[in-house]
């Protein structure tokens, strides 16, 4: 006899399939036991196809019904009709007895309203099996349905002495393929790749998931969908000749005022232009950018900037996740620093994180943190 | 029938039992087997006493001998007479058969010395044993016998963004407790510790090892030996008030011009002062500094300093490994950075190094690296 955890981590496992394709959808993984034995699985793919649960139930084989089945579940199968039909309904029709659920629906104005009908129903419910795991399966969508904001995960590269760049601005790549990698993966991960427009004039970086660096099997379909670019630029300063304009996918420039041509010229290139308020030193105001990726569907977003945007994200209390790859290099004391933070100015004043993982990728580290207290 | 590898293991096991003890003597230890069966053992405990080999054949049970047996030693045995009789002819008196040697002394003049007086009476020899593991015993004693210089440790603590205080000097502990046990170990384990006049004038340090923060089971015995205090003072401006100058052990204060007065003063107090020359920019010559500790026997070094003297042994290529403790604190742009390296103006001047060690002490992580190249 398996345990709950044993079938929900198989769901979990199923929910990962999703991991670069699900947008904005959570990742969700369902499956379908009777008797210690698993009649089926499923989970979704794509949004507007189907839910986990139903492609659970789906491809159950002819001769086999789901009657007193226990259905695990990775989040709170759904009540309402959309762009699918309800998933507890299907679940209820389909006689299944018990339903296992990782965790709630993140949305606290649904949340327990499917584990209500299905309990209407006569289903029996166990809830929060190995929710830390279902949890960290949709930071992003979760802090969508939660907190109305997307959940931003900032990634930097730096040396062992934290440093970034020369100080006459001179920058490679300090780090190894393998850590590119992995910053593709999270890329592909992500609903949107937000950068500041000194990135762009300075880099020219293009912010592109690219096929051939994912180092996946199904690398080429993972790229078709390219993640939206945004690009903060206040003051419209953004070059037309810049690569991150010409990219497959959309890129978003953010300004607060511009020049009307320039604009024109934009949006006759298929750029899309999005005007926010400016926050009181003139630049875009954060709350609102964050206000605009929510709107937009963006689940996890990720910030790949230099210093002082990413020191203006930390100390609004933006930055949910630090992905940090240190290379064994050392570039001593005239180098950029990783962040300008100039809040802090006293011991007093410093940022306290925790060291969520930290791992070799080829000749570096990867080291996430998160702020201490955010216990998510 | 067991392999060489495992009773070597139990030698190297049983050398690390003089971590904290044999200086200036290396750390050795060795199993005496014969027909799969371990007749005795021993190790080198401290200067003076039995070397490894001859505490194995002293703890022979009565009725036991050691003809015919096979002698696992973690360093290549001693052919000279030292303050002991050589370990080689006491292996041969005692009938030894065949001895397996961990690796080969590290003083070029006299390696194989030892081996050579074996062979010469019919013993069998098999040599580089877990090389690698025996070496990593002595990394000090090795570099003293072979380059005549100590294994120079640099440890540092730096927040995640490579910031050891504010930039108005403003510091703290930012490690927690396990890493100060960690350094306490680290300082335990070294012949002495080296240190600047700035350190000592703005933090007022003993860089002592403290007993009770060691967290071991003999720790008291262990904190009786007091790594010997190195302060390097050019101008000789250490205070007469400083703490590091009232500590069980030996301080030396080097300088290379002094006011003979205060000189006379700091003699009475108990200090030991050594005038060394001084390099271009009138600091000590770091090269006759190591002279020094070479000439006072010293193994392992631990240089526990600030950004600018760390950064000049770097620069000079003194520094053997890095022992960084990272607290997951931010502290910004501002505050003070890990190595002032003058001489990194391009990323092609970049210092590059190799990650050898990674772990989680508390909540803060270990990082070990050592320069590219350096393959011991």
């Amino acid at each position: 006899m398996q345990s709950d955890q044993y079938y929900m981590s198989m769901a979990i496992r199923l929910a990962r399939k999703g991991q670069y394709s699900t947008f904005p959808n959570p990742r969700v993984g369902c499956v379908l036991v009777r008797d210690n034995e698993i009649l089926s699985s499923g989970w979704h793919e794509r949004a507007g196809e189907g839910h986990a649960e139903v492609n659970a139930l789906s491809t159950l084989p002819d001769s086999i019904c789901a009657e007193g089945a226990t259905a695990y579940v990775t989040l709170e199968p759904c009540s309402h009709q959309g762009k699918t039909p309800p998933c507890a309904d299907a679940l209820i029709n389909a006689g299944v007895k018990r339903v296992v659920i990782g965790m709630q629906d993140p949305n606290p104005l649904v949340s327990g309203n499917g584990i209500q009908k299905l309990r209407d129903a006569g289903v029996e419910i166990t809830c929060d099996v190995l929710r830390d795991e279902a949890y960290a399966l949709n930071p992003g969508f979760i802090y969508r349905m939660a907190y109305n904001r997307p959940f931003i995960r900032c990634k930097m590269a730096m040396s062992l002495d934290g440093r970034t760049a020369m100080q006459s601005g001179e920058s490679q790549w300090i780090t190894g393929p393998a850590a590119r990698t992995q910053v593709q993966r999270i890329r592909a991960a992500s609903s949107a790749i937000v950068t500041g427009v000194s990135s762009v004039i300075y880099d020219n970086c293009s912010l592109t998931v690219r096929a051939d660096q994912l180092n996946l099997e199904n690398a080429s379909v993972i790229a078709e969908r390219q993640p939206m670019r945004v690009v903060l630029d206040s003051q419209l300063r953004i070059p037309l000749n810049a690569k991150i304009l010409r990219q497959p996918g959309e890129t978003v420039v953010v300004f607060c005022q511009a020049d009307p041509d320039k604009l024109t010229e934009l949006r006759h290139m298929g750029v899309t232009t999005v005007r926010l308020p400016s926050d009181s030193m003139g630049r875009v105001a954060l709350s609102s950018l964050m206000e605009y990726l929510s709107d937009r569907d963006c689940n996890e977003v990720l910030l790949e900037t230099g210093a002082t945007l990413a020191g203006a994200f930390a100390e609004a209390g933006l930055i949910d996740e630090f992905v940090l790859f240190m290379a064994p290099v050392l570039l001593g004391h005239s180098a950029r620093g990783l962040l300008n933070l100039p809040g802090v100015r006293n011991m007093a004043d410093k940022m306290s994180l925790e060291i969520r993982d930290c791992r070799t990728v080829g000749d570096d580290l990867m080291l996430t943190a998160r702020f201490k207290g955010n216990t998510e």
